[in-house]
């Protein structure tokens, strides 16, 4: 497996964003989103300007990636020691460029204000919103197995820091235990923050994992993902200290079904907020439509939330080669909250679900 | 200790970027940047914006986090379903401001401009940048409590994780045990990603941990720090597998002399170029001066990055109660790099290093 694109690939990325800036009549545009930065160069390191013209792409970045640069991307280097988007705006003097493109919702406005000034006199700036973005929303064959690779180290962790679990311990004990096998495993990092609660704390959403104890007899919600080699997974699991009752496993029985169900719509063609309406639809026949106040998905690649979002609302069509998230939950105050997630993958037929962890309420 | 600000301090910080405002002739400010909204509120959440007006404080966040703002601050709340500064600008409408601040390196360059048809007719938007910043430099007696207890965690996991580290295990396997450590005793999260290097590559002050082995008879950096209630720490140390040869023990000497010159540099007044150079005169008298190619410190806190950053040019003067890094380092290609870092507080007299690991160069 490689883990870095090709030169070809990302020339091919290059290619691809440049045929967009015709079409919207921009001679070149400023990339400041570092994973767009990486998608179209390699380039890793933490701060760089891409300039993306039709002759030629031209990274900046400071001296201490000089090297690192040269190893990562193809494209010509420069090596600044200000600010990277002046030297760039410099740079694109001497090219005759009238309408530079930039990415108006990833730079601050400080700084496009502080960059004006250097602007040659004939050129203007014009914001740009989502090229690249929409671009990384189909991933090649190289990207798919990084995220196949990061899938199966997030499964892999979860597997053996399950073991460690047991009422008690903190919920963020089991956070650092699932962390640290995702990092002996070769992750990078966590994608996000690991999500571990306990009882009554499963039916919080977006709670932290916290020094609570993990309760026997209750639910147990583990929510969790690595970066590895750039690429996020995510996946979301529940457990169980002791004999589930028996609202618990209806709770249990009702979510996977609305996934099963979100799954079975996944395929090309088919708009992300069909994909959420049939998870909703499963849940409201159990009269959980208002336990359920999130989105069904997300994509992901080189960021943990990319497009598309599996919301109400949301047109885009699925494309073979998207990779997104499904996950329905349903949260009732008192009683706990469950969430099912995988990490699949949009095939030319339907999907392949990518996460290999078993979806049954897991006893303990 | 107190882990969370209390509403009278929260309010005294309100009070003095108010005083603030005012010298700028401005009538209200929109914060952005979140560890400005938690400094100023409370709140820890990921979705905030404050509109800090003279007659009170609104604080904007989305339907996820209604409770949890009731609960860690004393503000005005606004529940918002949209973007939450078009809803922070359409409140500024109702009181009758007319030049509206906002933190002008802390949003992105699309947002203000899709923010502008929904200000009112007489009103303008006015950058204003480091505001809040500035303020944070001179922490509390709370808030250096907290330091306090990030800098023991972080020394704590040091002592037990380095037990693990011989030579033939991978770079990022240490500094996996090392976060785990961090984890199980209380922090939030590794403050920044935790730098494990062996042998040459400790000369690359910028290298990640990777799966390279710890070498045998070489040295061994580990650069660290946890986030704890918020609250950074960061520490570098030095160790050596086997016994070191005169190079590295002159190497190491060197850059600890340097490291008590800087340290003995610190008190209220001087300006923090000052203590840069002050590491700077003793490395050049061991001809290092090529070999030391960073800055000498730089402030923490809410953030692992803060003002004041201790290096060439930097005119701040060091004021009792804030608190930073000292840590010089030379790095030789071949032979490796040397760092030693601690957090200090700046006190009355002069400064108190905060970090208890000794400093030598750890045999192991």
């Amino acid at each position: 497996m490689t883990t870095t694109p090709s030169p070809t690939e990302c020339q091919d990325r290059r290619r691809r964003s440049l045929a967009e800036l015709t079409g919207r009549k921009l001679d070149a545009l400023l990339v400041f989103h570092l994973p767009n930065v990486r998608y179209l160069t390699g380039f890793t390191g933490s701060n760089a300007v891409l300039l993306l013209h039709p002759d030629r792409a031209i990274l900046f970045t400071d001296p201490r990636y000089r090297l690192q640069a040269t190893q990562e991307s193809d494209c010509a280097l420069r090596v600044a020691k200000g600010p990277l988007l002046v030297a760039a705006v410099k740079a694109s003097r001497r090219s005759k460029i009238r309408r530079l493109g930039f990415e108006s919702a990833r730079v601050d406005w400080q700084a496009i204000e502080n960059v004006k000034e250097h602007l040659s006199l004939g050129a203007s700036l014009e914001p740009v919103c989502g090229l690249v973005e929409d671009l990384r929303r189909v991933k090649s064959p190289a990207e798919i197995a990084l995220i196949r690779h990061s899938v199966l180290t997030t499964s892999e962790a979860f597997r053996r820091a399950i073991r460690h679990a047991r009422p008690g311990i903190p919920e963020r004990d089991l956070a650092a235990e699932l962390e640290y096998q995702m990092r002996l495993l070769g992750a990078d990092r966590p994608a996000f923050e690991t999500l571990v609660t306990s009882g009554p704390r499963t039916a919080l959403p977006h709670a932290r994992s916290s020094s609570c104890p993990l309760s026997a007899n209750r639910l147990l919600l583990v929510d969790m993902g690595a970066s590895q080699n750039g690429y996020a997974s995510d996946m979301t699991r529940m457990a169980f200290f002791g004999r589930p009752g028996p609202r618990v496993k209806r709770l249990h029985r009702a979510v996977l079904e609305a996934q099963l169900a979100a799954l079975a719509a996944v395929r090309p063609g088919v708009s992300a907020a069909a994909v959420d309406r049939r998870a909703r639809r499963v849940l409201r026949d159990h009269g959980l439509d208002r336990a359920f106040h999130h989105s069904t998905g997300h994509g992901l690649g080189l960021e943990i939330h990319e497009a598309p979002r599996l919301g109400k609302g949301e047109k885009t069509r699925l494309a073979a080669g998207m990779v997104c998230t499904v996950e329905p939950g349903a949260y009732l105050e008192g009683l706990g909250g469950v969430r099912i997630e995988d990490t699949v993958l949009v095939t030319q037929t339907g999907c392949e679900v990518l996460t290999p962890t078993p979806k049954e309420l897991l006893l303990l």
